[in-house]
């Protein structure tokens, strides 16, 4: 069976120098996935003859006629490009001519036009960006919310919650993938009022089977890869990410530098290079690009903005991965059946907007 | 002119085996302290004996009978344990028979213990912890509240600011310390509702030049060393620092098992030792050992639980350099300048506790 993505190949720092390499490379190495690149056809054509790759049964190009830039504010973005790349990439899904979508562009923009052409589902308040980060178990941890919700209530840290358990299940095949909340401390009284009330939702989930709650976690968890999930509010995911970006970049900084020094150390790192190498690779961004939005009436997929071709090409195959295993239909699923619960009117001292 | 520093010898994983080697070890690396060693006294005489320090001209022992472990509940640190090492230690300060206190003791039970004795100072709402952390500049990261406060208000958050900028100011030489808001963001308009009213207030501090307010700062510009504080609630710069130290603790073993994966990378290692070993420095926690407590009626200094003798020396020398440089009598001045200010009922949206 053939699954369609839809690829916004304006979107990113690079645009169809990095969009389209990417999607012939995907297009090759799997035989079930159908491409539609959006964006200026006469770019893409040319980028496409650059690759000797001009015509392929299982690539179309769409035309649009406006680009959504990196600066671009997200009323820019909503109003006034209306024939965006980005936007009708994201038409493809809303239409059902494509299953996922995938885009570079700059988050806001994403998030909002994603939200103003699919919609939020149903029993969902708020979608969320999830993505994943490498831990020490040398497998991935989920995480969620990274930035689309600053301020958030109990119930939609649930929701998040609910919608990380789905995707891990369908993404990587557990059954019960287990759910840790992030926090100051794993007891249960630690934490601010917002989490502690979350705690109190989740517990009550876990109690009736419905959700595998951990308990709380601490930061360090998320490299150990205590849990396979792990849920907090926008603005603490937002920062905790870019910190541990800023903290991996001067680590491999640092660590280049060191070995830089003085001819002895350089014949250090040449003759170590098989471990620096296998070491860099564990911390490689590029295999974990590829973040979901979740929780919209359809699939999208957000490439980190600078991402090169190797590096997009996991964020399709992310995109393509959870068209395949029907992300879109589990989640649906798995809210109908525990969102009535919430918001919950009874969590004293916080009001829900 | 001597200066005296209380030590909760008991407080932290390993007590005595750890305390006093650093304490010994401070003493004899400057002439100005002395040093005030509270705990039960039969345990320091035997540790000293250890270390042929039975009698040192500027070392004394202060016997306290009780101890609060690392597992004891703030309530039993604070009504039961009335004549623990760690109180005993603050209550010097108090009495204005020690300049400063240093415990390894368990951080909420010292900060609890410590507001209980020594009172909150006036004009502050809620001691905050802060601590450094190294960044690509090769200078250090003043970042504060690192966990005291899990829900802040925008007046808590300015108060963090102005603190931040007076240790950083003493304790570095720097007359303006560059101030860092934590966000999502660097625009105005980013951030969650607390963030964005206490920009409001750092902004006005800013152009009447009490402060010097750089802006919005992101979770990697912590480590870029963008500007010499970074101000955000305890609950973000908990996870923050965690996430920090499991990412850090991450990348050491990779690089360890990398390298030790067969003869030619352990070669490499062995060659590129030098390289390896500046590497690690530049990261070691030890370095950055020993958060202050501000806003506090005295200075207490806050060691790693699990911290060694060098490390906790280095706690010991940052107590001892806050009181050498005055930063009581500078928070006291700085606040009483810039208190009266906050809280201020004017930001909308945000309701003051």
């Amino acid at each position: 069976m053939t699954i369609k993505i839809s690829i916004d190949c304006m979107g990113g720092d690079h645009g169809p120098s990095v969009t389209i390499p990417a999607a012939l490379s995907f297009l090759s190495s799997e035989p079930e996935a159908e491409l539609i690149l959006v964006g200026l056809q006469d770019e893409l054509r040319a980028e496409l003859k650059k690759h000797k790759a001009d015509s392929h049964p299982r690539l179309s190009i769409l035309h649009a006629s406006e680009v959504v830039t990196m600066d671009d504010p997200i009323e820019i973005a909503l109003r006034r490009k209306k024939d965006s790349s980005m936007r009708v990439a994201i038409e493809l899904v809303k239409d059902g001519k494509a299953q996922a979508c995938v885009s570079a562009g700059n988050t806001g923009a994403l998030m909002a036009v994603s939200r103003y052409v699919l919609k939020t589902m149903a029993g969902v308040d708020r979608p969320a960006i999830c993505s994943i980060l490498p831990n020490q178990k040398d497998g991935p941890t989920y995480m969620l919310d990274l930035g689309a919700n600053v301020d958030c209530e109990p119930h939609h840290l649930h929701q998040f919650a609910i919608m990380g358990s789905v995707l891990v299940s369908a993404m990587e095949g557990i059954k019960r993938p287990t759910i840790g909340l992030l926090n100051v401390g794993t007891e249960e009284i630690k934490g601010n009022e917002v989490v502690k009330a979350t705690g109190k939702l989740l517990r009550e989930d876990h109690e009736r089977g419905a959700l595998n709650f951990y308990g709380n976690v601490e930061g360090n968890d998320i490299f150990k890869g205590t849990t396979d999930i792990v849920v907090c509010d926008g603005f603490v995911g937002n920062v905790t990410l870019k910190a541990a970006e800023g903290l991996g970049r001067f680590v491999k900084d640092a660590l280049t530098t060191e070995f830089k020094r003085n001819p002895l150390t350089m014949l250090g790192a040449i003759i170590g290079r098989g471990a620096l190498k296998k070491f860099s690779n564990r911390f490689n961004p590029s295999r974990y690009n590829g973040a979901s939005l979740l929780g919209l009436r359809g699939l999208v997929f957000k490439s980190h903005g600078g991402a090169d071709a190797y590096s997009y090409e996991w964020a399709i195959k992310r995109a393509f991965d959870a068209a395949k295993y029907n992300v879109q239909e589990q989640l649906s699923a798995m809210i109908a059946e525990l969102m009535p619960r919430t918001p919950d009117p009874e969590v004293p001292g916080i009001t829900h907007s």
